[in-house]
């Protein structure tokens, strides 16, 4: 089938038109009727529930507990902290009307939960033995979106959000950075995305956090994806709600207490770290099927091949691959190569009569490195749960290796603009909110965060020539 | 700890007080902000994620794919089917206003997701090929309640929905009925409650629907709870929303679509089907913790103890049992006793010193059944297994007893308002709508279901003496 009807933009001719086709090609997702909204398709679903799986089990081994907090939020509430209704009142949805009659108090649809979850904390807490309060829920959350874009800002999405309190900053910290490394993880680990961990500087912290932590991916055009933020709240929610406790000496003190959210973003991050013009790359532990297999027969010598495909297949499932067999009669093997090179498959097998006679099978790996290679069908579970490790692997290093040739160090104005044309600086800033502000108008760049594993340095601003602040480089860039 | 503090109003006593007072003092739940929605806290949500994975894994091996459909529908998607807009007009919430600005159209925050994944199946299918489209989404739905009541009736829920579409009745009804089996299955297998299912009269249809079947179960009060039903929706939604196919022969067809769905309530049956004077019962195969243990001493011996039961503790998870160590030193073994008693722990194991140096530790069940027991702390992990197992078992028969104890079979009104007082009453009906509503102000009873494995007979209503309709003994019995 032609390029027009199934293939999508290239991503090196539109980036931006290449991500919008292709994740409605992929059948990843579409737009959903309200504005702003998305249908997540199961090929999309199974994804999220890949992910989710992952990150719940590490929320829970860090002693953390699921629970379930309303939708809807009265409004009062958040108004009780003044930088936070501030940060969200431009994209909140309100419910006025609800049982066939106007509400009192209209209800906020929940753009995110510190509100509610702090005035419930207060209700938990009241000694020091109640403490850390280590909650987290899995939640769908509503933010009005002018511009939305698939995955990446939509007026409806889903996440999970931790939210804990804790006897004092120290504790509060330790928790705030855990779950950022417990994110790294994932993102590495799981998405094949290697994100740079770091501080947000104050112009792009949370409403109403003292401290915000996030991770930043690269996405093939050089831009970033904040990818998941780890909040430290200070006392801020805990005056607001009365999140009190007393301590071993019997007195009253406030909880210090964070939250931290990872999202169906996500989804956009793996799509844009390794997709081509081919279409989407999922890394194997996130894909739906992780290896495709398609029978290349016909009439008579069909039934055999399809019989002999799906023993294999049977064969790989109980070896714990996610398999499966494009039995279509309808369409050719051609276009089935082509429809699941764009939907992102890691490994495909093709098998004839003639492989089968040879007890072989063909093994084409979704970013053509190392050509075919014939497999022996005996070793294909062994063979192939090796291959997807070692696809797993490429994927970060690949996606590594972009990012650091993407990145640059740089410590003049030129430099500075001329990377982040293409990637990020590393530069050295003054930390002022206006310098920010010149830099973002001038280039579209942003701070993305101060790295963590960053070396000190100090300097002048590279772009005002002020005393740099932070006693570090910050990372600027594009971003999502 | 006296009885006024920790312990609730005896189930015998007041059922309602009992189970309001229960819901909360075991931490299951508790009320949100916003009028009739709950907080289902860490306790009461792990009852549901064990529920929620048993029932995910059935409707995956059914063949069914999760997707995720938004929660915003326009507000003129709902008025397309005539019955459905009418059945949930007077529940709905509605958004008017988001982004600052009053919308052009409101949005209804979903009650249910017939008309948007109604929408959205129009667009994915064209061919017989795309069918059987079997889809199912775990979601939040609102619906306001005037007077609600934790996890049975309230504003916000939560809940899967499946939604599929067939290429004639015949398949669509074989789906319908195949998940009434897994709710079956689960209700029993998983909950412990013997459900009967049956198919609703034309009264207690869901709005829109042309057959609903359900599964009810009966509470310790005699009450019934529908707590799962299935869908046959005929061409319905398809007419009003347009999910056509070709078949086989090039025509187009109208799709006969399902849906189906079980929900939060789940939790509120689990509580009324085995819970007693002293509080929760949960069974096994729901309880967070299946087995608490509760080391008895102090000091010197009280280190060497905590010590083993932190070993035995350690061979428990490894054998795969939810396994609790209430280490707690502020509290007395005695208050211990009462708290995991009220939170319906199913199995407690006792270790004081003397235990220890025999080698044994001392196992309470919940329902104090056949005394307590000394096991050998060897053989612990096989031992608990079996007693889970039994104890599972154990509730199954106890609750399908007391529903037989409580269910006649009736052929006269004064036999009738006497089953239904207690109970649930089998009688035949003549179908007319009008004399359920009068059987319904008279007794509060109203048909719960036509029961799939009910014996075929006919007569003469039970009420009015018009001759019965259904073929079949229709199950009456007031109900939540």
């Amino acid at each position: 089938m032609a390029r027009d009807e199934r293939g999508v933009t290239p991503q090196s001719e539109d980036f931006s038109s290449w991500y919008n086709e292709l994740v409605t090609k992929a059948q990843l997702v579409e737009r959903g009727p309200a504005k702003g909204t998305m249908v997540i398709r199961p090929y999309g679903y199974r994804v999220w529930e890949l992910l989710q799986a992952e990150l719940d089990r590490r929320i829970k081994d860090t002693g953390h507990e699921n629970a379930y907090f309303p939708l809807f939020i009265p409004e009062s509430y958040l108004k009780r902290e003044a930088e936070h209704v501030e940060g969200f009142s431009p994209e909140l949805a309100v419910v006025t009307h609800a049982g066939g009659k106007e509400l009192e108090e209209p209800l906020v649809v929940r753009p995110t939960s510190e509100t509610v979850i702090g005035e419930m904390m207060a209700r938990w807490v009241s000694s020091y033995r109640d403490l850390p309060l280590l909650l987290n829920q899995w939640a769908n959350v509503v933010r009005w979106e002018l511009r939305p874009r698939m995955f990446l800002r939509t007026t409806e999405f889903l996440w999970q959000e931790g939210h804990t309190a804790h006897a004092d900053e120290a504790d509060a910290m330790r928790e705030t950075l855990q779950m950022l490394a417990v994110y790294e993880e994932v993102a590495r680990d799981i998405a094949a995305i290697p994100v740079v961990p770091g501080e947000k500087t104050p112009g792009e912290r949370f409403a109403g956090a003292v401290r915000t932590f996030t991770i930043e991916g690269m996405m093939r055009d050089g831009k970033a994806l904040q990818s998941g933020t780890s909040h430290y709240l200070g006392t801020n929610f805990a005056e607001a709600f009365g999140i009190q406790f007393s301590n071993d000496a019997g007195q009253l003190e406030l909880c210090h207490t964070t939250s931290w959210g990872m999202s169906t973003r996500m989804i956009g991050g793996v799509i844009m770290t390794h997709g081509d013009d081919k279409g989407l790359v999922l890394p194997p532990r996130l894909a739906p099927y992780q290896v495709v297999i398609v029978p290349i027969a016909r009439g008579d010598q069909g039934e055999a091949v399809l019989a002999a495909v799906r023993g294999l297949a049977a064969r790989l499932k109980d070896a714990g691959i996610r398999v499966h067999v494009d039995d279509r009669p309808q369409v050719s093997p051609g276009f089935k190569f082509n429809d699941w090179e764009l939907r992102g498959v890691p490994l495909r097998l093709e098998i004839g009569p003639r492989d089968l006679a040879a007890g072989t099978a063909l093994l084409a790996r979704r970013l053509g490195h190392e050509g075919k290679t014939a497999i022996r069908l005996e070793d294909a579970p062994e063979v192939l749960k090796q291959e997807l490790e070692d696809f797993q692997t490429f994927l970060v290093q690949r996606a590594t290796e972009f990012r650091e040739s993407r990145t640059r160090t740089v410590d003049t104005w030129p430099e500075f603009t001329d990377a982040v044309a293409s990637g990020w600086a590393r530069a050295l800033h003054c930390g002022r909110p206006e310098c920010e502000d010149e830099i973002k108008a001038e280039t579209a760049a942003t701070p993305r965060c101060i790295p963590l594993a960053g070396a000190a340095d100090s300097g002048t601003c590279v772009r005002c020539d002020a005393p740099s602040a932070y006693g570090k480089r910050v990372l600027f860039g594009r971003a999502y």
